[in-house]
């Protein structure tokens, strides 16, 4: 299998991906993946682990960009207003937040018994797609020990794209789809920095898709309305701060644009960004910490590796995944088969 | 069991409050109660539904506002998108809320079998406060079996008061608190319309709390970090567009600083506010439909409405609640025993 | 001077252009345009007017998407709290803007002598870029009569484009821009509504820029941090409510990224869109007036248009402007020698 | 002249006032008035300079909250995008908007001739109230000179308040009022640290003030329509970050709610926080630099020195301002003789 960039897709951009091309190169981050087949079920969970200590006491700093709220994610209203996350994000079906947030608060609660008792809940940090049209997210298949599964597998390294975990049952502008990731290296004065991001693709109107060289690809799919949603994280070890971090998160937007999709109207496209810079003490040793702040003279850099990463993620889903039958019978193509049928044309 | 109107804590206003000086004042709303008792549990599930219709066929339009976003609600990001709701709205504790989200969800396919699969999936609206002083939240003692009790409770009416459904174990300013409600009618040309608000309060740090004649009520307890919250949730029949929902939700938070508070760090307080004027339509019959809609030179009667109702109802919800013992086993007075104190004294 | 359209730069898209591929397709929409020039002028105003009437007394429902904030337009935050704008929109240099605010609330005034006395005062609507590298604006060289000679200039019909009126001075992507416009016809039910944007485009770093079949024109100017602007003024007839406007205006920051642009942090980007069904009078006759509301299942219609229109009124402002030296002497190439060039390699 | 704290309107609280009650109490923050009389002008311009240095180049950081944007502020949309401000801040009538804020050009480019050449314009930031009921707004009587002026005059050290500089002609709930004052210290770990706030305050209905003791003054004035403003601008030296910063600022909207306001549809009601602790530089030496960071379990002081000094600083504006006539002949009286009258009774 190759990726987007292996296949031509990716044009020299001003920055260079990282050594894995993936939300992992940046260190400390974990990914991880249940899929769940059977019995009209395809789908599953990712869970996205931002550092390997206990993110409940000690919280990276984060913020959320919502391009358009048509979805149900759990979580983020705090995210918002703290600028933190306390718990892995997990990404799943719409109607499996109810589960992943049970996992994640039975968690963080076997870790730190105080957890709402003698010290405020957690936040439970949970995104999602529907992907109803392949798998049957009426029979409420995930589970919390679904979720665990998930976490249990997180790992460093390469990442598995395409229809897997949360991508099970996803795709994007009438292809099949999923997760797909992409990094970028950023060199600011002489210190290297990363940003990578990781998508849940299920977004865009079929005929819509753009590739970087202005084909379209077609997927000779009946039109439908855009139902999808499409979840952006990224993860970066820049010292950002609030503001900044909300404006890297806003980048993501751009990319899906680029991609041909106009943030649908039933679409729930979500971005979310986290730093590795500087997290924050739940018990803090002090009132006052200090804390690194990247000069906005060079953020440029960081809002087009968003926009970048963003873009080629979900050209690496759309890569990684084969053809898959919806529960319907038809067929949703893999968008490989597209291009070698164009580049035989 | 006497209202804080009744025990002269409410000023007489520029409104006069509706029949029942409750939510249900207004036309087709209903409160329902879900209360667990019972082995270390104390705590419950409250549900409002805006209109005895099918709320996903027939969406009343709404807002929402975040006032401090400490909180783990569910569903109000596409309440902001949107401006639409359409499921009943839910209150419980932190912990309840995957359990009430799983009920909406089997409750809304159930009456509607494309949801999620030929239709977009459904958008469960629970709002939530930490009662573990009182109640063992830990436990996730709500199960949606619970949710659909309340559910089933929605009445029209009278609205039961303090601790019961999701204010069982709550409290405020460091007395007893939970559920209150209250009502304002407003004339507008020659129509009268409603205004409605029913708070879940939980918010305030004691010796806060300012009575609407300047007295400070002092509940004698050891001074603590807020870490609670509130929900307000106001129904109207008056004919607002989205703009003006989301100002007059806006205005819960005057009511909420009327009381003396600062809208704490840790607190979650949140403003949902629906009408009941010209729902939208699922499958609308139309692409056009008309609407109605309020000129803004008369919105300021809303706004007062909004202030003085979210005052009240949380001056209801301590006046309602008794004594009670927290799990560490110190008692969380009741106001109405401070007046009477402050009375004899 | 042909369109980017003529030049075979637009791809057949879902959705048809206007008569006039401009603003004023949108029936009563005015624009006009004064251009500055001479000793290191080299600058102007731009007007577009939304109705031919008293916009004071009949104000056109609208609203805002700040897409990067880096900017010093007058006027928007009122249009964020009340969905209406209530004089002309004029498009200026960064300095000018308090000449135009100047302006418009005199003549405000004349026409409404009641204003800041009897009534509330008026909110002057001004968007702004950055000409400096070409004029010198540190002159302060607009003027109040300026505007006026913008405004008494505003006419129906077609839209003179590229460097004139508020874009004499603009560059975009390290080529010459300024003023560009365009249109999409909008079939809903039985009836054609349309959607029309004009843009000053002052935006994007040389080397960005992707034309819709994928090339990526090199103005061949050294690299420098974007510090321009873009604003994007939409104008509809489509009846859509406040939330439905303000999320037309934010697909505008999905036309500027399919160009290249990531919305780069020294950049004001900035959407308006209006629209001139149901407007909101100033007294209005009743406390209830009816309104039109555009069923939601249709709005992915004109999502598309303000995307599609961003991109090509963008690219018709880059394909109008001729070749003009900066003030430090190098020369902003027209995209059109670029694209003779790389036609005749 | 007494202060509202020397007539014994401010309770006890849990903050003590700086040595001044005053925004200059946070060391180097400067105040300046200039006052405008004569042929129907009563009005003025007031300057709050953040620190004694060249703002444009150590850019104080800062965040904006919006209670209700029925307003013509200028500078807003770049504070909330990049959170610094880096003009002085101007306070003055609606229409003294656009001379202030030439006049803020001007100095930054007398001061940095780089300006809008080879860096950045400028985002002169100037925050108004309608005084047109006392003076003759449509005059446009304030100039650069005035504003110039004002910045001239700025002073660490006591403040006038009441009907001087901006204030001259503002009215509020019915009684005269104008610029208020007040501060509080916080004491944090070992460190001493102080939030100062000045307001402008020009709004509440008649009838609608209640006094911290319940008493509600009446101003024997017709009732009308809310058509007036508030501005409250909060300077600290505490190391806030972006998002606290906003947070803090947004409990301005408290400190106004518990003085009887419900933040009415016409009155633009705006809350600017800024910091003196870790400015930002324009030409940063390196691309990351050191910045302390409160942590947000002691942010709650900040939110009740928010609360507490914005109702202080109104109170104060009120006790100030003595009876003045309006335009039209009648008086508005000073709340110092209500309370003498009401203690007398």
């Amino acid at each position: 299998m190759k990726t987007a960039r292996e296949l031509g897709l990716i044009p020299e951009g001003r920055l260079e991906p990282g050594p894995g091309n993936a939300i992992t190169d940046v260190a400390g981050v974990a990914v991880g993946h249940r899929s769940l087949r059977g019995e009209g079920l395809f789908t599953g969970v990712t869970a996205i682990v931002a550092h390997p200590g206990d993110l409940f006491r000690v919280k990276p700093r984060a913020a959320v960009e919502v391009v358009n709220g048509f979805g149900k994610s759990a979580g983020l209203m705090q995210v918002a207003e703290l600028g933190t996350i306390e718990t892995p994000i997990l990404l799943t079906n719409t109607f499996g937040v109810a589960a992943c947030t049970e996992a994640l608060i039975r968690r963080a609660i076997a870790a730190n018994p105080a957890i709402g008792r003698k010290t405020s809940t957690v936040n439970a940090l949970v995104c999602e797609c529907n992907d109803g049209s392949i798998n049957d997210i009426q029979a409420l298949g995930v589970t919390p020990a679904d979720a665990e599964a998930a976490l249990d597998a997180a790992r460093p390294g390469p990442v598995e794209q395409g229809a897997v975990g949360a991508g099970s049952g996803m795709t994007a502008f009438g292809f099949k789809a999923g997760i797909g990731t992409a990094s970028r290296l950023m060199r600011i004065g002489k210190r290297d920095f990363m940003l990578g991001t990781l998508v849940l693709a299920n977004f865009g109107a079929a005929g819509d898709l753009v590739l970087p060289d202005g084909r379209r690809p077609d997927p000779r799919v009946p039109a439908s309305p855009e139902r999808g949603s499409v979840i952006v994280v990224m993860a970066t070890d820049l010292p950002l701060g609030d503001r900044q971090l909300q404006r890297v998160a806003r980048r993501g937007g751009a990319g899906l644009a680029r991609l041909g999709a106009f943030w649908g109207h039933g679409s729930g496209d979500v971005v979310l960004c986290f730093t590795t810079a500087d997290p924050v003490e739940h018990d803090p040793a002090a009132p006052v910490a200090m804390q690194q702040r990247l000069s906005d003279s060079y953020i440029d850099i960081a809002f087009r590796a968003a926009a970048e990463t963003t873009q080629e993620a979900v050209l690496n889903a759309l890569c990684a995944a084969p053809a898959t039958p919806a529960r319907s019978g038809r067929i949703y193509p893999a968008l490989t088969d597209w291009l070698k049928e164009s580049s035989a044309a």
